[in-house]
């Protein structure tokens, strides 16, 4: 059953709306961990997290949406449910219980680094297929770019 | 490491943080459903649905983050991280790929039937050892009721 | 016909009903009354009654909706017509023509008073049977004694 | 007694009061009617049918309220308790229990229709005796006419 | 020099403009002489009177601004100085120092009764020559017998 | 095929459907023309213009949707398609290329003169058959005589 | 009759709310006189001296206002009625009909160096009696500077 | 005097509004103290704690009023005046001067959990006698609860 | 006559610009053919696409003005009145009268399929001309993907 | 200890933070004074003083806020805990249970009259050692003497 | 060439230009290194000075406005260049590169406290000449001061 | 010290940060210079220059501000302080004093072709090292263009 007719050709459609899966599965990740840490966090920085971490939610949430729509805009079909991030997902996990500041900023660190460096690979792999999904990927990447300095400068 | 001092005795705190983190995981796998059914629905009533299925998911995580505040301030620490959703999530699954509308009714129904089961488990589990989080928990239950019917209002 | 399936059990969904289809009969009549009154008084206090009476009527009108969604999602079905209205409503009525100031008060205090008594009847009823719906009762009860204060005390 | 001075002759007074109670009337009758379809349906269209219905009511409520200030601007009093509503509304009225989306079309059609030809009689009964009345009536005239429209469009 | 073209005949446009200019005289009046009220205005329902007033100015102040720019755009020119107003209005003046509640209600009483016969007669006469003008004027005499109710209703 | 059940008599519905018709290829060639000199314009009151023209614009939408809503509601069937704006409309047209700003105060002033005298034949049009649908074209007709002058002054 | 006590001594409430008096005249002229301008305008700039004429109103107005209401909070009684204005206004008169955008601003000019000489004199003359009231003069004196600089720019 | 009519049997009210009293006295003087640490914090965590200091205050001023208002609704008369505070409240007091970070989140940890300890005895206390009451009182203890946990996170 | 300078060399500037015009015909054009289904449309899912299309219309217009504004910037003349886009348009017209839900959402998946194909076109025609004017015709492109998904989704 | 840099020498900084130290106690047992009448307030007026208590009250915390914050930013610690207020504001107490509303206008009365004579001492007082401060507490004073003029004008 | 009539004389416009000139300087300093700081800092307070510094920016550029804008009011002429900046700014400056988060606290306690120097000299200075500047003057440091404070408070 | 970790290689980080640190200055001094017009402009088009320009600086410092944050974003320090603007600025500067309408033009649309023709260099400079600081670039260049005709359109 294909229901939406895909602007795209089979090879590219292919090989965009894999990349957009994976975007998805990172996006969707990062707002279940960043909740994560923002319930958790205890420190004296606790407070300035809190808030900067929902700030990465909601930028991250927002960000899974538009991925997803693109993905069935070009025919395919996203998938966003928990056993799929949980056996496909390729970030950086925290364990339970609290987390010291120290210990989030670390963590957040290395979970945007990773989720960058895939982007990247996705913005590369999507700028021949389709220009249009790469720009969306541009413009995610630019932004979670920000966030990783922001949290980075923090150590 | 307890960084929080509960308001609760030790055997409440225990009755009243499983009732918070089960409500956690109902809600936030509620929330990734229910977007995955916004994403892939397709047939006549998409539009409505669509928009209806993003009012769900809103609900859904601003519960989710209220139940996980409550269960930290009692001393708890909740646990929202993907693996934890897959395992231990009662909530019925969606399938892969294109749901037609009717579908989504009958499944959407059938999710949140389910929670609302297990939450008025909760309202009454946790009545005698504490009234305050049974009062977070009778409006989120409130709440999903609505939901339900306007969902079941459909088929 | 049933097309909702109620989370309540039978007897149970026929208690609470009963008691939300009271409620919606005594907001939509509070509601007619208080128009009523907003347009026909007259006096030195003409204005502060006219814009404290659209207070209780949006108050009225947001409570009379609430009760009625609830009934529904339990698998009611509420009525609320003009004749409906007129048969099974118990509160004191109010005259045709002008309405002096001092007996838009006094009335206003009794029409309140009236309803307030059998709000927490139905607060009583509702608590074995549902306390989902009885928190609903209660946050209404407390809004109703608020403007009851707020109208008796300008005697 | 008369505490409201009129801008009006007597006779025009009373052709033009007896006009505006009689546009009262069918518009609070149609707003508690809206809500009743607003609460009791069911069906594929619920959703749509819902909201519709409180854009309705809301304009409903809000025309009656025009209305009935006017009348006393003119020095008349304004009647729309519930009994005064039960005993002289020519409004066509629903039934109890749920009510099946294309029904409410129907009788919302009905509704409308019936009401719109009662106000273009109005505004033809009130041009002579008082333009300004007329011209509120004109307004909401154009109103209802709009959401006959957009109810009917959906059969 | 006549710069702005009108869409009216010659005869039309004198009729027309002269009554508007005769409305314009007497909102800027009323705007005047309801802020003097809103400052000197004593007793014990000072406070609903200084807020009730500057409703009325607001509203005048709005009126008072379509009708001189109506005035224009049929090519007349609207005259709005303090030396024309002290010379052509018609509205009963108020005295200087405070003013008892009660004072106030009788005197903006007689003043909106004043302007809306005024009001009145400019309806009529601008029927034939202009019925987009009457619109305008129809409006305004319609909020202007709005306030002249709920000053009236305070005796 | 008629969906939309009029409330007017055939003979009428005929008159005004062909004055709304009218009046909705002016406003949507207005907004076509305002857009097509609101890029074009140049010269020293260049910004000026370009703002202005836009207020023209969203007035003009705003006004042919409701014009076209009206058509509808009366059971007929609004045309906007560009082939029948090229080939009915009676709007002087625009040249290709740069337009001083002078050229365009004259040429708007023109345009906007054209359709006010349409505007006020469909006035006196509608005026008996359907007195609802005349209050529309008359307040229309009122704010294009406003842009009309505030063109106009600019000479 | 003297029903509001003054925090100042008799012989400075005299000097002040003279002052006070003289401000609220300015400032009322200025309100009339930049609508009359604002209204009869033609030229080049209309569009531009058009709206700033209302900011010059609008700032004017509120000015008013709060000079009104000092003087009654200091025991005094402004009046702002039109014969006061147009005999005790120092204010420079504007003529009937159109003014070119030039003359406007040649007369604004005039009328906005006026009125600010007169300023700074209250300034002075308030300085001992009441630093308070001293301070409204000064936040006004500086918003009419502004005003003057804005419109004598566009010589 | 008795100006209220309680809903409440006399020895009801009397310990629902001693336990309302109690409630005001704690809530007046943590905004008191709130301000008291908002205006006298120092160190690294200056600006978080004196922008979380101010939505402390904000909150217990909103429930200082709510809880106020049901008092008297109840027939009672709430008493928050400085003398009360000084001589009736248990809350830990803070010093005179300076309050280094670390000492304001002691002090605070302290001031909220010795509040949150008099709440629940108060929610328990007002249970039977007026549920009402009670339901205000959990709500308010909800959010303390969570300012407690999110002041004892930054130790 | 060539008011503006381009950033362009002249041969880029004539590939880019004829792009930007080809892509303000196929927007301005679905802003007419958006509108003309807007009012046309009947059927059950009347509601839902009558909404929707106004979505799809107000995203037309904007982005047209954005691809005209880019044109003028550039040098070029955008040209967007009624006859050049009768002439030159190669969008699906919409026939007169009624059209059915189902029509409507076939006829408009056309449109927007055929609009996205020249897009592409312009995409790929602008990359090395100039790449600022391709950024804004990906983002066009992307917004309308997305529109052509949700209306083909409810076949 | 002392954080934080004075920009005033050691005896200036002496007297002006005296000054504000009695401002701040001045203004804060304003707001809890005012808030004691807003909530124990009965008779004919009561919605209007209770309306305009809370601008009062909403008012003097503000203005306790600045004033304290520019006691710390001179250097010095302001202090605003209950038994500081209780041992030395100077303002005129009410006494607890219902307070008629004639009561509560004389008492208000004397209550602001009282603190706008401190006020203008600390104006005086600050003129010489610190200009900037004077400044915050003439526009205190001003906004002081605004509202005792608002409730004296209602004896 | 001078345009703007100054309304002071010439000695004291020389005077008080001057005093506005150097504010301008100082204010546009600050607002450049505030962001130099916002984009540069790093350490544990990183989200805190980066947010607070942009307040403080946007706090600079608002004053700067203020007082160019009174400067040319006054008949002189603003200068803002870079190089005026750089060659007559007397603010401590900033290194390039990172900032620790301490060193920024420092750097900015010394630059807000030497502009405050220099802006109460300046309040000093024009105090005779133009109190309507001084005023300008007063607020800034007024503002200036509180920056400082919370600045310094974080050591 | 190298706080930030780039995503960039070395080389590639260079590049672009060059590219990245030279916006900055151009847009930097393109916000103070579009100030020293805003402030120092005469002449007919005062006010409408005066408007634009400030449009232009809000445009400016938002893109300013986006250009530095993402130069630390990759490991840059942006140095945006008035000695290296006055140094490194190759935008062509403004005279002190009086600036004509007609040279502000002028100078405007020089500084604007100015900076854009740099913004190209960039774009094309940082395409391959970095395509999503070129879409940065990309949207600031669009932006620029879009100013620079709307300044030019006006000679």
């Amino acid at each position: 059953m294909s229901a939406i007719t895909s602007p795209l050709k089979a090879e590219d459609k292919k090989v965009v709306t894999a990349a957009l899966q994976g975007a998805l599965v990172d996006l969707l990740d990062l707002a279940l961990l960043g909740k994560q840490a923002h319930w958790n966090v205890i420190g004296h920085n606790f407070r300035s997290l809190h808030l900067q971490l929902d700030e990465i939610v909601a930028a991250a949430r927002g960000h899974a949406d538009t991925v997803a729509e693109r993905e069935v805009a070009l025919g395919g079909n996203p998938d966003g449910r928990a056993s799929t991030l949980a056996n496909t997902s390729e970030v950086p996990q925290l364990e339970t219980g609290y987390l010291n500041d120290g210990k989030v900023i670390a963590a957040m660190t290395d979970i945007l680094g990773s989720i960058v460096r895939r982007m990247r690979e996705r913005v590369a792999a999507t700028e021949k297929p389709d220009p249009v999904t790469q720009d969306i990927l541009i413009e995610i990447t630019q932004d979670l770019e920000k966030y990783h300095w922001m949290i980075e400068a923090q150590r």
